[in-house]
């Protein structure tokens, strides 16, 4: 592994209600690869963290709200999931916009879980090819993305899983995929206009 | 009020992460009106409750689980929310079998915050008109469903409220759509077929 991802900065995006393992082990995974990792979120302050979705955990730091965030400032950017989190995430402008215009620079994204829910609200899957966890994948089609049930899926970027117990395959692939740097920008509704 | 809905039985469909008042309130409210009421959940046992959709409350003894309860033992149907709640409830094939079923005999439903979920996983708002949390609007409109941003709406026995700050209207609506009866079954996707 080493330090494939030295210089790289690497935005986390999450709200309250995020599973704390999804956000943890993908920004230990990048960091151990040398990248810089900075917490957005819909706020500063701090977000409550829980595991399987409703039991809180630790409450984690915010390093920098979404609309104070530059797309240009990154390199990568994780998506935890945790029902809650998305949830509130998709509701925000600022998040919406700051989706909108990092996939249309083709950058590299993982999100696992719910993740993907903020995807759909901001019409991010239409045309490409991911996993989630099972609860959202007819609103992912619904969405027009296709949906398929793999430890890991990579579409031009795109890097999804299911769960927790994927995380392995995620974090591993992550970190190759944002080494790799920005992708051809894929056809979709939002990212092609 | 009184008597009005004696003689009645109320299913209470919800499953662990439901947002407490929006149990309890409809509750109280068909029961103060003469209802029997009866929760069912995935399983028997019993459900974690909770407030402003993370923070854990009570815990509330399930009556029966989904998959042995029949259709015609019940006279309206309420859906609460929380946003756990829906995103587990839908993986369930027992429960979008029941919500077809009932949907199919056009019995009044109330559907309130995060409970319309599980309508879209069963493709039961394709053609209806609704309100809901706002988060999950865009599923809904993904789904077919015709959204608007009011208090209660109700259409052709199918009463929906955006959150816990629509109850007072949510609950005596439920109250007196239950005590019409069934409607004329809508010409939905599924509940057509």
């Amino acid at each position: 592994m080493a330090e494939e991802l030295k210089g790289k900065r690497i935005a986390i995006l999450a709200a309250d209600g995020v599973e704390q393992v999804e956000l943890d082990r993908p920004r230990q995974a990048v960091e151990e690869a040398g990248a810089e990792t900075e917490l957005l979120s819909i706020e500063a302050g701090e977000i409550q963290a829980v595991e399987h979705d409703i039991q809180p955990t630790e409450k984690i730091a915010v390093d920098k709200a979404v609309v104070d965030a530059s797309l240009d400032d990154y390199d990568g950017l994780i998506l935890p999931g945790g029902v809650g989190n998305p949830d509130k995430l998709r509701k925000e402008g600022a998040v919406i916009d700051f989706l909108q215009g990092w996939f249309r620079e083709g950058k590299p994204v993982g999100v696992i879980c719910h993740g993907p829910w903020t995807l759909v609200e901001a019409d991010l899957v239409r045309g490409r090819t991911l996993t989630s966890y099972p609860s959202i994948r007819t609103d992912i089609r619904n969405a027009g993305g296709e949906v398929v049930d793999e430890e890991v899926v990579t579409d031009h970027g795109l890097v999804s899983s299911r769960s927790p117990k994927d995380l392995d395959g995620f974090c591993a692939k992550i970190v190759e995929e944002f080494a790799e740097g920005p992708h051809e920008v894929a056809h979709t509704g939002a990212a092609a206009g």
